[in-house]
């Protein structure tokens, strides 16, 4: 086991920090670190944060992790910020609205740029959340912002998602087109002190209650909270434990990571695979000049290409 | 050539309908399709209209229609539905509201859902705004909305991006942290007679003018538009063209179309791959079978399929 790896498993934020970096990067060497780290990863408590911009996530966050602090558990956090998906650069508000909790070692907060790529993302977040697991963080909060694209693929990663939205976004129906309704275990109405809280809650209250559910099947709760007077944040808290601790009785959690485990093989086959049809080679030259000057479709040359690299 | 093929090329909307479903489903038969009237597309201006959700795109884009309609021009639509990802249903609302062309044969509308995937998103729009352009349509709009993943992935295929803000969204910032600011050619302030109109223009003017423009190169306007009462919309469209006169007479017309016809080809490439590599096989099923009880980590099992179908 080299230097590295042992401080990773030891906690070590740096060590930790320069391995999220690398992975980032789809460094080799940071991908060969995470094999070996993978047995000690899969133990943590997963949560997806995620709603619309200007929902009072980060502040929610922040809340949650002071709450989650106070239980006693090291907390893992991956902001995703959409920000400029062609500059790659991430906004340093969220992390300036955390950092609350910078001199705490109980407490590792990793925000990442979106670039643009919903499976990207899902793969940084995903790859970091491994790191912290490693690490020995417990509960591992993944905050996401969209619209039904990235954070569905966040979705994939998780246990347990949270759904933020606040009153007065506009249309309401909005929200439910996103498909985050779809994905919800909880759901937050957060800036419950807002006019129209009771009339979102019972919008969110209504469509949970729309379809009927199983004995025993989890029927997702809508939680008020307050996120920047601190108040709520126990009683969701509470909720989301809930939620694990129904996933494990009826077995519901094996399911979960088995199905996630097979999309994150998937994605990472796309990802290899990618890396090897587009390297640069004689072949692809040709092809790309065939198109430019309109010589060929792009469906008849991503036939070549793939009739003598990979054939069906 | 099949009578289907001749119909799609003399403007039959039925014939155009059946084939993007086709192609949606990625039927063979719709690829085989579509390369034959390949040749015919490539002509049309393309213009994307995006932003975030509520901001009245269905709206402004059924104006737009009249508007184009009025100068004459036929116009293909392609509404990228965000709606729920897991059902794949795409709301009728949008539809209902650009009822008003519906019987006109100059208008040709195609809603679809984004189904999570942004790349599937794009790769859907395209293919339809393909099939509009052999029909003889010779603007096709193609909104989307989105928070920097899906609307830059369909940035990736149209000629002009309009981008649509509206003022009391909340956090301004918000919208630049989405990175819709980089791909805007044209920014649109609808629902203009809001209050906080003036300072969302002057907030989106002093963004633009942030950076500084070669003599020559294009700055985006910033365009107030009421659609629902008609109003600035003429303006807009007069914007819209004067950019796309600006590519043409820069020569970046070319190398835009270019970049996406690369752009499009590396997604076919990947689309074909996958469909390949995660096809049943009893290797794959192995792998599979490993991962959900742990005998391997995700890394080594998609390096290991990779190994023997696509050698390095």
């Amino acid at each position: 086991m080299t230097p590295d790896i042992q401080k990773i498993l030891d906690g070590d934020q740096l060590a930790g920090s320069r391995l999220i970096s690398l992975l980032e990067n789809r460094d080799r060497r940071g991908i060969e670190m995470l094999k070996a780290i993978y047995p000690r990863t899969g133990r943590a408590f997963r949560i997806g944060i995620t709603g619309p911009a200007g929902t009072g996530k980060s502040t929610l966050v922040a809340r949650m992790i002071s709450h989650l602090r106070a239980r006693g558990l090291r907390v893992g956090v991956v902001a995703v910020d959409p920000s400029s998906p062609f500059t790659g650069g991430a906004l340093l508000g969220d992390r300036v609205r955390m950092q609350g909790h910078e001199a705490d070692a109980g407490v590792f907060i990793r925000s990442m740029a979106s670039r643009g790529q919903a499976g990207g993302v899902s793969r940084a977040a995903r790859e970091a959340a491994l790191v912290m697991e490693a690490m020995g963080y417990e509960v591992i909060l993944i905050e996401t912002v969209g619209v039904g694209q990235g954070e569905v693929a966040v979705a994939h990663c998780v246990h347990t998602t949270a759904v933020v939205s606040i009153p007065g976004m506009g249309d309401e129906v909005q929200a439910m087109k996103a498909g985050l309704l779809e994905i919800g275990d909880v759901f937050i109405v957060n800036k419950a002190d807002r006019e129209g809280a009771g009339e979102l809650t019972q919008i969110l209250e209504s469509v949970v209650g729309m379809r009927t559910y199983a004995p025993g099947e989890w029927r997702p709760p809508v939680v008020q909270t307050m996120a920047l007077r601190n108040q709520g944040i126990d009683r969701l808290v509470d909720f989301l434990f809930e939620h694990r601790r129904h996933l494990e009785s009826t077995g519901s959690l094996a399911d979960r990571m088995a199905a996630n485990e097979l999309h994150f093989f998937h994605q990472l086959v796309l990802d290899m695979a990618t890396a090897i049809l587009l390297r640069d080679s004689a072949e692809l030259h040709r092809l790309r000049n065939d198109l430019c000057r309109h010589a060929i479709d792009p469906y008849a040359a991503a036939e070549e290409l793939l009739k003598k690299r990979l054939p069906a």
